[in-house]
């Protein structure tokens, strides 16, 4: 896939943070300055480059990005405050733009000291050495237990005037080592206001990184950046370009979205939790985080076991006002429960063959009202366990 | 152990509930109409003996309690009602007293109908056949995933006379098949009202049942009785028999709360999360349980990793406002974390010795206030996803 955004370089390196040979730096750059946006962790625990990132986001400009992956420089007090910023310094030193225009990421081990000898050394090699096609590096180099990298793009057009939406991404949830860090860096080359582009980021994410679970856990450096460097010669203002560009965002974020859910620690299903006929849209949420963060419910879809009692149970429980006599289940297109019981023997041969799939819909209608929400979940598998268990020992 | 209170008698049998030759029905009978309290699950899916109950126990009086395994009778609709009451009825004409004061128990698989035919069948012979020793018998028949029977028994004298408390339950969480249901018949020989008796199992819960966890979620039949015959001559009117009436039941309820705990489904270690220094004991309740049913810290403990980055995170996302940089955290009593931070490789060291015992406090101070709360809960295992996911596969 074709990566390249007019105006952005990228590229990434082996600076030896990570114990292994692989990418563990990345740097993104902008050749003009470009207006930004940054949604981040709501964790009260906020790891040092969230916490500086969350300044300097309020000026709404950005030229550059620095990440690593192998250390998650959180917990680690003053110091880490520090290195963030010493990070950063390199890196526009490097680049030869304003340090504060200069936002950082980490993500990786907490409660370590980063080692930035390693990431002065190799920042200036790195930026000399930036190019158009660099963003699947910075994809890798992201990376910590993700099997696959995660990076999209697509173009939209406008009369005759062409924009790119690109993103990488790297997984959230059950991640080794240590935390479900999410990281997703966005560029585009619309143009845009700041206020826009939250606008715009927000109801994206809303949509996407905010419908998927995997855990429940959230991490204290989960971090969405989006630049917008304006050089299509399209900007937001115009309402035409401002509803192709939610499109595109929400696509483009919707689908990285999904991917992490796939690559989910030791997940071998992505599952979707629909529930409608919720009294709001806020019930129909909180139904659905509940079921889609149930250990029992995940490790039944694990086991391909139509276990439709275990999904009543946590319905139950999701402090939300239901009537369980009038809830239905439905496996895909098959009715699992009628009138909060089961629909018999039958219905449950054809939901467990759905269940032998490793993409199925679970839709929850609790006949109560006309909102919905849908949130995208995996199953909960022995490698999970083995995989978080065994870290560090 | 004998578990021998006066006035009460009990046994069970294997009525074929079960698929195994396994005891699956068992009767707890007051030989005088005793008074009676009762707590129920706060999930709103409610299994139909538990509707039953709750009607019942208005009256503040019962005189037998018929509990079976293999079938919770939950989520089967008005044939599931039905089903209870005849079980009361039987129980009732086999025993020669009311209906009305005959409460239902079950556990088991969700959505299937009752074999009420079994049980009618098994009921007179048992009936016949109760003994003041019968009680460890009942703690049998309750078992599902239990791999050891619940039972305790305590006395405490007061002046020349001598009382009686004991309990028999079967485990909470993660309880294959189905859910996680937890039940619990405590019997007593002292004399109460049945709001006195109301209040003290409601304080002796709180500090037991209420404060252990294995996965968070709620099952549809749990259910703690307690019967009070008065035969000892003593009565929780008078302050001191209401002191030390307290404190037994507490001693009971507190002990196999830990037992539920130890045998959690695949459950290797049993862990105290003690949080101090909370604004309010709502707030360390809170932050407590959220440590306790993280999947990412549970994990760590069956690692026996001393991850305590997952446990700041953990704290973090609890929904309760702390100072991240005031936390302490404590691995029995070697402090892992001071003011936010990591204490170093000395401290991890031996923390990693005190995880590989199979008992263990983690205590984490917040430096917020002087309110505390423990939760109990336990690891989670590779064991537990094999139990869980192989169920009727």
């Amino acid at each position: 896939m074709k990566l390249e955004v007019p105006g952005f370089v990228a590229g990434a390196i082996a600076a030896g943070i990570k114990k292994t040979e692989k990418k563990d730096l990345g740097v993104i750059f902008s050749e003009v300055p470009a207006y930004a946006a940054g949604l981040f962790t709501t964790n009260q625990v906020q790891a040092a480059p969230v916490l500086l990132d969350k300044e300097r986001i309020k000026s709404g400009r950005c030229q550059a990005v620095v990440v690593n992956s192998g250390n998650a420089n959180a917990c680690t007090g003053p110091r880490g405050i520090e290195d963030a910023r010493a990070m950063a310094h390199t890196a526009a030193t490097a680049l030869g733009i304003e340090e504060e225009l200069v936002l950082v990421a980490s993500t990786g081990v907490i409660g370590q000291p980063l080692d930035l000898a390693a990431i002065k050394s190799a920042l200036p090699a790195l930026a000399g050495h930036l190019s158009p096609s660099g963003l699947p590096d910075v994809a890798h180099a992201i990376m910590t237990t993700d099997t696959f990298p995660k990076a999209l793009s697509r173009q939209a057009h406008i009369g005759d005037k062409t924009f790119t939406v690109a993103a990488v991404a790297k997984g959230a949830g059950m991640i080794r080592p240590d935390m479900a860090t999410m990281l997703c860096f966005v560029l585009t080359d619309m143009g845009a206001t700041p206020t826009a582009l939250d606008t715009a980021l927000r109801a994206a994410v809303n949509a996407s990184f905010n419908a998927i679970t995997i855990d429940g856990d959230t991490s204290t450096n989960d971090t969405v950046l989006m630049l917008a460097n304006g050089l299509s010669g399209l900007n937001l203002a115009d309402v035409r370009c401002a509803e192709a560009f939610q499109d595109l965002l929400n696509e483009v974020l919707a689908t990285l979205a999904l991917q992490i859910v796939r690559d989910g620690e030791g997940a071998t299903k992505l599952v979707s939790i629909k529930v409608k006929g919720a009294s709001s849209e806020n019930d129909a949420r909180q139904v659905a985080y509940t079921v889609a963060n149930s250990p029992l419910v995940k490790t039944a879809f694990f086991g391909q076991d139509a276990n439709w009692g275990r999904i009543m149970a946590a319905i139950g429980r999701a402090g939300v006002p239901v009537h369980p006599e009038a809830i239905h289940i439905y496996f895909d297109d098959v009715q699992m429960v009628k009138d909060g019981q089961g629909s018999g023997k039958e219905a449950e041969a054809a939901a467990t063959t759905i269940l032998k799939t490793d993409r199925f819909t679970i839709t929850i209608d609790l006949n109560l009202g006309t909102h919905a929400a849908t949130v995208h979940t995996c199953d909960l598998s022995i490698d999970y366990i083995k995989i978080n268990a065994d870290y560090r020992s």
